[in-house]
Parts: structure tokens; sequence; C-alpha cells
């Protein structure tokens, strides 16, 4: 359900004789000879398979970019925007039939490089930033990041301006918007995603296969139990799909955590280990992953006793933030679906691509991911919030000496007067 | 030129009679009786006139707002960036004739709310969060900031997908990218504004007077001396006016900054101050605002002896940053113009509106100030950089009592190592 549709059948045989143009080679010699030994199934049961098959593909690449470790993750984060940016572009170009507008492939792109130059250098400031300043040149461009990053988008911008033709104007002008707001959706969002990262894989992990196993869960209970439309704008989606796929998805959410949760792999930050010149993931898990001792409400005291023998619980912290977020992916995360769906419809489009067979475009597959993104980032600042002292720490060296001093006496005062600093401490 | 039209002839006729329903009555008064008394001069003419006195009202208004103090400054801003954004929306409105289209003017303007909240929420958490933490109530609203303004954001993005409408998909698409590219244009931008003034007023007044002297002073040579075409685009603005109106602003950017300079009232970084419990603007000035002694190049040596009788000069540092901006704002400056103009040609409109006779819309006036604004932003928080200890300590307090003392045992090596702590002080 939620960012699955079913009334793609009518493209599916064009897609798999396109395929060889599409995939690798080998996914595409196995999809082939699928195709050709399943050539007496009847259509519906083929895209099934095809589309079975290549979910499983989707799972296992994600599982083994996992294992690859954070580097790679980004640089596939950075792949797939790129690839999503593409898709949204190309209908933009579509629509406007840009054949004979001056520059304008080249400006979009343009605006795209831009674009991630600040907000991957925004990252990278923040986390190396302490590093990166090894040589005079690094230490510019960090220090000038955002100017040189205003500079280039200025550019850009001087150069629309310039490219304007009066035949044109509301095509450049149309595609010019068309852009910023692809941009706002993509390359912001995949910042974010990035930022996620950061705080440690879970925070990937979790509410990337939240969404997916949403998707498949409510396609699957809206297949076998679905009977009670639920939107205008997706007419095969239902009641029953909804609530189960949300059902499962909170109880998945709670058992891949609860798995995720034991490994310190998962769950530490992602840090620059300046003696082994690489990032490491190591570290001793805060409490936020570990068991604690909850005390339970007086009305079911008697029942956990019961069990338990005590009147407190022990339970993950993490287990709670993995309802919030699963809660979010089954009622919010479907409406990323319904936007693209009706977004494709308006424009007139079955998919955004056709780059994955039996799924469409990456985008099709990638649309309730960009809002489940920006939702965990926020909800890390608001309540989890971990403030590094590292960070701060460079954030204070970059005052001037004097001020640096001022900042140390009042923290000192601070400290002594809330007791947590001892003036004897030398 | 630059953001100034002259090809507006044939519509001030019609403006001026609608001015009754447009302005303040006073102003309307005097503009009525301007019209009627001068009604044998030709319609060229009065249009200076009429343009001219506008002009003066505007600049008086602006100093007026400046006298005000910050708060009424920011208030003024915010009522701008309203008049801005209904003027771009309406023009979407007309574009896609949104009659019958469900919900549309609402979500809009709930999209507007929702950004302000976010944006002014975001300023005001940064400088008056430990203020602010008097009550649980307020204390809440700030800790969880992103969260409440992303839930309402969320709410909006519902709305839209619940009001979606099989036979206007494409018009509600296209109006909610348009309400998406004004709030990037016009409430990110008037946020910069704000970062802006928090710095001292001078970062507000400079650069939006180095546009409107641009704006005045380009127009004037361009009538006096203008020849040479300078861009298709607006086919009245000339080489002359643009060389021109640069220098001309150069000259008064430095002139302006150097009177400025020498009250704390200007220089001074906008403080909220606990006892008074309201906005300060009173400090000692730093050094950018004082004249410093700078040793001239060696070929520039034997000149400034003869003057001044010694082998320095003394020059106050912000001259040299109002002169990167007054470069700024006739070089690039012009090209928030053209983009404006280019943008009205494309949509068939003369101007964004009519509530200033004369000069059109507020946006008409206001194109070139949003691009200024993110440059003043970008270049302060690259060039000047004023972290204020008082911010930094805020954030060290939210961290845990164990992780501040941590910061505090590592900011007290590095401070001693760098020698710029004794230990011996208590």
């Amino acid at each position: 359900m939620s960012c699955l549709e079913m009334n793609k059948t009518a493209t599916k045989t064009k897609t798999l004789i396109d395929l060889p143009k599409k995939l690798p080679e080998s996914l595409a010699l196995t999809a082939l000879v699928l195709a050709s030994s399943k050539a007496t199934i009847s259509i519906p049961w083929r895209n099934w398979v095809i589309r079975g098959i290549f979910t499983w593909v989707m799972i296992f690449g994600f599982a083994l970019m996992i294992y690859a470790g954070p580097l790679a993750l980004m640089l596939v984060v950075l792949a797939v925007q790129v690839k999503c940016f593409a898709e949204i572009i190309n209908i933009g170009y579509a629509v406007y039939k840009i054949h004979g507008l001056p520059w304008f492939r080249s400006l979009s792109w343009y605006f795209l490089i831009t674009s991630n130059y600040f907000f991957y250098g925004e990252s990278l400031v923040d986390y190396f930033g302490v590093v990166d300043n090894r040589t005079e040149f690094l230490r510019a461009l960090v220090k000038y990041h955002r100017f040189i990053s205003f500079s280039l988008y200025i550019g850009g911008f001087v150069w629309f301006v310039l490219s304007l033709v009066k035949r044109y104007y509301m095509k450049q002008f149309s595609l010019f918007a068309w852009t910023h707001v692809a941009l706002l959706i993509v390359v912001t969002q995949s910042y974010l995603i990035i930022r996620n990262i950061f705080q440690g894989l879970i925070w990937f992990i979790v509410p990337v296969s939240m969404i997916v196993c949403n998707d498949v869960m409510a396609y699957m209970f809206g297949f076998f139990f679905g009977r009670t439309p639920l939107i205008k704008l997706s007419p095969k989606k239902t009641w029953e799909g909804f609530i189960g796929g949300g059902f499962a998805t909170v109880v998945f959410g709670l058992m891949i955590s609860y798995f995720l949760c034991q490994y310190p792999f998962f769950v530490c930050p992602i840090e620059f280990n300046e003696e082994l010149g690489r990032m490491t993931l190591d570290c001793e898990p805060t409490p936020l992953y570990r068991p604690q001792e909850y005390s339970v409400p007086a009305s079911l005291a008697p029942v956990v006793r019961m069990i338990t023998g005590k009147n407190t619980v022990m339970i993950i912290p993490f287990l709670f933030h993995s309802l919030s977020m699963s809660v979010f992916s089954s009622v919010i995360g479907p409406f990323g679906g319904f936007f693209a769906s009706g977004f494709k419809r308006a424009f007139k489009i079955k998919d955004f691509g056709d780059i994955i067979p039996g799924h469409g475009g990456i985008m099709d597959r990638f649309d309730c991911q960009y809002l489940m993104a920006t939702f965990v980032n926020v909800y890390i600042s608001s309540f989890i919030r971990m403030d590094s002292p590292q960070k701060l720490l460079q954030q204070i060296y970059s005052l001037k000496p004097e001020l640096q001093l001022e900042l140390f006496t009042a923290l000192r005062d601070s400290l002594t007067a809330r007791g947590i600093l001892q003036l004897a401490a030398p």
C-alpha cells in the first residue's frame, strides 16, 4: 500500500523488454531467464514474481550497504539523491518541452552540484572541522565554506538571468522553480539522512526498514483482506491494508530495534578517529540503548508482579522512540506516497522512471523515505539531542582568546555553583 | 536602474485614481491634491513628481523605523514579508485561475504562518533561550520548537493531500510549488534580515540604503548620460547607469558607514537585558568599528608620508566590509532586479502590486533587497563571526553534567597549554 501502486500492470511487459539497457548484466540475465521460463504464467502473476524478486534484491542490497560501512552508505545516499533529482527534473523537461531552451540541463545540474557542495560541506565542517584544518587550503575551504557556496549559487543565478530569452520566459521561470522544488525535496532531505547516519546507524536502518515493512505489509494485508477503499487518490489502497500494515510495522519496529541495540556497531555515533585516520563506530553505548528499570503504573502493577516478580520492568529506552517512529511511518508516511501518486497523476505519468523492474523509478521507492528522514532528524534534535562536547569545543576555539577565557570563567563558576565541580580539583 | 522600471507610464493614471483605497488617508489626500494641481503638467513629468515624492516618503519612513528601535524594525520586516508573499501568491492565483480550487488560499497562508513560526522561533530560541526558560510552558515551546514546527508543517502537508481533487491535480501541484518557492524567497530571506539586525543595526541600514542608492543613482545616471543598452531583459537600462550607479554606491556606502560607526546605537549587537527586561543596543564598540592603524604598501608609502607625516593610516575596518557590500550591491544586486523583471514579463504583468504610487508593489521595491540580505548574512558568518560566549554557554548547559565537566577539563587544558590561562589563578 502507501507507496506501492498496483495499477501498473499495463507497463510491465515493456519494462521487461527494456531490461538489458537499464540493469547490470548479471541481473538483466536473471530477469531475462525468468521472463522466458515464466512465459506461460499469466501476466499478473509474472508481475508478482518480478516485483517480489526485485524487492528481495533491494533488501539484500540494503544489507550489503550497511555492511560496507557508513562512508559507503553516504555515497549510496548521494547516488540515490542524484538519480531522484534526475527523475524529477526529466519530468519537468517533458512537461515544458525544453527543445531549444538555452542552457537548461546544464543549469539544473549546476544547481544540484552547488547545493550538494553546500550541504555535504556543512556536514563535513561540523564533523571533521578540527581534522581538516591540517593544511592552509583545507582550512580556508572550511572557514569560508558558506561564502564559497553562496558565490557558486550566485554564479548560477546570474547565469540563469543571462540565459533568459524572450520566447521562453515562462518556461524558463517554471523550470527554475521546478529545479528549486526538486532541490528542496531531494538535496535538503538527503542531507538530513546523512546527519541521521552520523547519530548512529540505528537512526538510519530502523526508519528506512519501517517504511519498507509498512509498504510491503500494507500491500499484503490489502491484497488478502482489503475491502474498504481508503482514499480516492490511490483507489487500490484500503483501510484494511492501512491498519494491518500499521500494526505489522509497530511489531517489526520493536523487534528490529531490540536486535540492533545489542551491537555497538549500530548504536554508536560515527566519529572520526584521528589516530586511525578513518571513521569509527566504536563506543560504550549510552543508557538510551541499554535496558533501564521502569516502575509500572499502579493499575498494571499486579499483572507485572505476577510475571516478573517485581514492581518494575526492564525496557530499552530506544524502544519508546522506535514506537514513535513506527507510528509516524504508518500513519503519516503513506501521505508521502499519496502525494507522489497525486503528482504522477497530475503530470499523467505512470512512474518516475523504470530503473527497478516491477517497481518503477528510484523516486517511486523513496517518496516516503524523504518525509520519514525529516521526521527522524527533527525527532533527534528535539528529543535526543546528542550535542557532543567535541563540536562545542571546536566552536569555542574559534572565539578570540579573551572571549574563551570569559566563557571558561563563567562555566567554572556555574559548575561550582551547581556542585558539579569541586574547586579543590587541580 | 536595476530595480527601477521606466516603462510603466501606461499604468500610472490608473494608479492615481485607485489611490484612496490603497493608502493611509493623509498620504492619499496629498497625492490627490498633487494629482489635481499638476493636471496641466505632461504625464511623464507628473510620474517623475509622484515617483520622487514617494521615494522620499519611503526614505523618511525608513529613518522613522530605525528610530523606533529594533523590535519595531522586526515587525516591519515581518509586515513587508507578508505583503510580498501576498503579491507573489496572488500572481499564482491569477495565472492558474483558482476559482473552485478547494482550500487553496487557506493552505498558502497556513504554510506562511507555519514557516514564520519556525524561523522567527529559531531566532528567538537563539537569542532569548535562557530568558524564555522562566515558565514550564515557554520552556517546552523552546525545547520542542523544531518538533512543533514540523508537526504544524506536516498538518498542512496532510491537509493538502486530502484536498486534492481529480479535476484540479495539475493546478493544485503547481500552486503548491508556487507557494513553496514564494516561502523560500520571502520567509527564509526575511529571517536572514532579522539575523543581520541582531548583529547590529549597521548590518541592516548599510546594505538596505546601498540598494536604494544604487537604484536611484543608476536611474539618474542612466537618465542623463545613458546611451549604451545593458541587457535585453530591461531595455531602458544602460551601461552608463550601471557604472555611474556603482561608483555612487561605493562612495555613498563609505560615507554612511563612517557616519554610523560613530554611534554605539548602530554598531552594538542587540542583546536582551534581563534586568531591564527589554532589548538593548549598548556596548563598548569592538575594534571593527573603531579606527585602526594600517601600514601602507611600500609603493604608496611616500605619498602617505607626505599627507599624514607617517608610514601608517588610520582606517575603520568596517569600511573594508562596506566596500565589499557596495561592490556586491552594484554588480550582483541589479541581477535581482533583472530576475524580477524577467519574471514579470514571463507572467505578463506590469508590477507585483500597486500599493506605492509610482513604484508598484512592495515586491517591486524589495526584489534586490532579498538577494542582498542573504549576501550580508553569509558575509557575516564567513568574515565577521560574532559567536557570542553567551550562546555557546547556553548550549553547554543543555549537555549532561558529566559532559559539561568533560568539556570544562578539555577547555582548561587547552587554555593552559596555549598560555591563555595561568593555573595559579583561583
